[in-house]
């Protein structure tokens, strides 16, 4: 704990130590401005001293301008603060991205998304204004003014009900035959994908993934000590089924994570003909299919595409999926079809944290049951397909020549390569200090490939968003100078 | 997919495979009674079928009794299903337990819990009548009736600032100077520890545990590769310092986790003294401690007991907890103070789940920033302690001779050695079929001791708990025969 009260070189007396360390917890934040102390007779039995001491330290305190005391009510730091006080507890851009790791960088990025002074072109957020955030709100607030028991127990695997009869319904109606039995709610996508990593393999085990890949994918991989071998992957196609074929003829591949809707930072699709081949070559081999379709729902082609787990016969392929994309990002509901992996994945998600939390999936499980949701899908489908074609056309204006470019199919972020010389790391780096956050391609890869390549969150579009895409081209030109 | 409607030997018509389908769906439960069912339309293009084939499939379930039309509006799943239903997804008691694994069993009596036909004297769950249920709820509604954004964003760790700031306010107040940047919040406490043990442990390490110790720890340590060792714990005075040393000096200890206070399902309470000594034992060795305090709230002692994390000069305590068992199981909200691992705690909270749910951890800070919260501690304090007293009575009035009890100092658990002949898991299944649940005892033991204890969740007391304590006692004496 740092102490700020300047001291005499002599031994502090009590009251001097007792008030410098309630400084230290004010500097620390643990106290905030406008918050209530300790009564000093709290004071006196927390710190072991007496009352006098513990006036003498509130006195003291009081004089140097850090609490003040009310009548009849007790001490209060102060609202006002002297000078002299440390730095909020995330700075941003924070340490320079070049001396950190990639763990941090990713941190970095992830934390750069709560940071509202930056144009969020980095972290896949949606945008809040095509969240709908008010309506579920509200259905939550209701659930929880009937304040029946059950929202607030242990949810055991395999979790909410009314959850998983909506999920099955939807699936069923998307061509994907699931019953609620087969189905294992989830803390979000992240989870129910390291819940299936955790079900089909053993650290050291190898996983073949798209390349390139979301970056968390990657990070839960390294977390789990398992190797990612990483498959050639076409920017509007998806996997290359031939290169994954020639993959798991000559290495011993445990798992295979891959994303045929959107795949993240792609935005590619994989064709049902190619989905039902994928399967089919998987399950010859025994090799597990988790299979991520978090932005599944966010689809601009003419027809929903289907889930690879439709051509499933064999229980092998695991399905995760989330709603953090479309209605709600901060309830962290999402859910799990393992297969045959069931027992292991409910087994995982109890040691994981015994449950999800209950009335966030009550109220999602309500919101599906409405017409609201598919009234809401098309809508962002829309927007999102206009905003990214914005966006698009906005880089090809400001962006140098030699710039590559997705054409997504879904999902709401673009790729883009930028000529060899570029260093997207720098670029970052350089953007945040214009007040723009990007994401360096270089984290979308186990071997950190794509050193030239950042992705675009391609969720807002207005006249900032534009400005961003200008000043980053302005910097990219600069670099190649 | 089962199909139930009976078919003639010849190959079915494209419109009995529609309608033995959607039975199958029904059976499943994925369409439940007074459901809608999809349009004749949507059926059309879900099934790939003409209009004719899904209105003749309508036609076929509504003449069998499993639909029914309403004007205007659709076809229906009949609220009155004909006979022949499958049973409950959930079933209890379920399979034998002499049959199952482990991990099936522990999975049993977490489901046993929320079987409202069992006397719950199982899992370790708290009583719901003292639970702040309402009042939590009604926070919970205001704060999303309020609708800001930041209830439904991704909550990025260390997750909800909020929060941390009462936790940190919190420990100050009982001896542990935290603040709020020493804290990540978690999915309840059980991920804490998970997190805890990933962050300073690799596959095949091995843990010092006490003995015996909650389950949940155990599975985890399984699920994570690591093995236990079990060190042997004082029923009244918890884990034995000399026992551990000894077991550190002998074997190549990476980590330990323990509860001082109030050891699941002990109720043991280490002295301030020897929580000081086991810190600066293991800090010596550089062997971080796991802290389990998810009970700590509920002593039944007349000072609240401290942390060992409050003796903690090296950043070598990872102290875990939540709101679980005094105020809000199934809201999910824990935290961890993982001193010199914080980082990599909150990398891996991130590949595990990204943060926890946002809404939940705000209720929370906004409830313990109130005084209700010392109140209702110091009210479930005084009740606990007397159910469990109740309870002891009760089992030493009806159990045999021979049965041995603790004395817990804290939590809401009875702990009950009985006759050596006494196998506990045949005792869990007779229970069962008398529709009471217990823990059987070797499941709090990686080598399966404790074969002749059981753990009896004393967070019930009513005549029907006395009566099911009453059972068992007759139970054990017609085993001893």
């Amino acid at each position: 704990m740092r102490a700020a009260v300047a001291r005499p070189s002599a031994k502090p007396t009590k009251y001097e130590q007792v008030a410098a360390e309630i400084v230290g917890l004010i500097e620390a934040g643990t106290y905030r401005p406008g918050d209530r102390l300790p009564s000093v007779r709290k004071l006196r039995s927390q710190r072991h001293v007496s009352i006098t001491t513990a006036l003498q330290a509130y006195y003291r305190l009081e004089n140097q301008g850090w609490v003040e005391a009310r009548p009849q009510s007790g001490y209060y730091v102060r609202s006002h603060l002297p000078s002299g006080l440390p730095e909020p507890e995330i700075s941003s851009p924070g340490p320079d991205p070049a001396q950190v790791s990639i763990h941090e960088l990713v941190m970095m990025v992830l934390q750069d998304a709560q940071n509202p002074r930056l144009v969020q072109l980095g972290a896949a957020i949606p945008n809040p204004d095509l969240l709908p955030t008010e309506k579920l709100n509200r259905i939550l607030a209701t659930l929880a003014r009937r304040a029946e028991p059950v929202g607030n127990q242990y949810d055991i695997p395999p979790g909410c009900e009314a959850l998983r009869v909506q999920v099955a319904q939807r699936a069923v109606a998307s061509g994907c035959n699931l019953t609620p039995g087969d189905l294992v709610t989830t803390s979000g996508c992240m989870e129910a994908m390291e819940l299936s990593l955790r079900a089909t393999c053993r650290p050291g085990d190898t996983v073949a993934i798209e390349s390139p890949t979301y970056f968390g994918i990657l990070q839960s991989l390294e977390s789990l000590g398992l190797r990612a071998l990483e498959i050639p992957t076409h920017p509007r196609d998806g996997i290359s089924l031939e290169a994954l074929r020639f993959a798991i003829d000559h290495t011993p591949v445990r798992a295979c994570l891959i994303t045929p809707n959107f795949n993240n930072p792609l935005g590619s699709l994989t064709v049902e003909e190619h989905k039902k081949e994928l399967v089919e070559l998987l399950s010859r081999e025994e090799i597990p299919l988790i299979e991520n379709n978090i932005s599944g729902e966010i689809y601009f082609t003419a027809e929903r595409p289907g889930v690879a787990k439709a051509y499933d016969r064999k229980g092998m392929v695991l399905l995760c999926s989330s709603f953090s994309k479309d209605i709600a990002p901060g309830y962290r509901v999402g859910w799990v079809a393992p297969g045959r992996f069931k027992s292991t994945v409910e087994w995982l998600k109890y040691t994981t944290n015994i449950g999800a939390a209950m009335l966030p999936q009550l109220a999602i499980a309500e919101f599906l049951s409405s017409a609201g949701y598919d009234h809401h899908l098309r809508r962002i489908r829309r927007v999102y397909a206009l905003h990214v074609a914005q966006m698009a056309q906005a880089v090809i204006r400001h962006f140098p020549e030699g710039t590559r470019l997705t054409r997504p199919q879904g999902g709401f972020v673009l790729w883009v390569q930028m000529p060899e010389r570029v260093d997207s790391l720098m670029l970052y780096r350089q953007a945040l200090r214009s007040g723009i956050t990007i994401t360096p391609g270089h984290i979308f890869s186990a071997s950190q490939r794509f050193r030239n390549f950042i992705r675009l969150n391609a969720a807002f579009w207005s006249p900032r968003e534009e400005r961003a895409i200008e000043t980053l081209g302005d910097l990219i030109r600069a670099t190649l100078g």
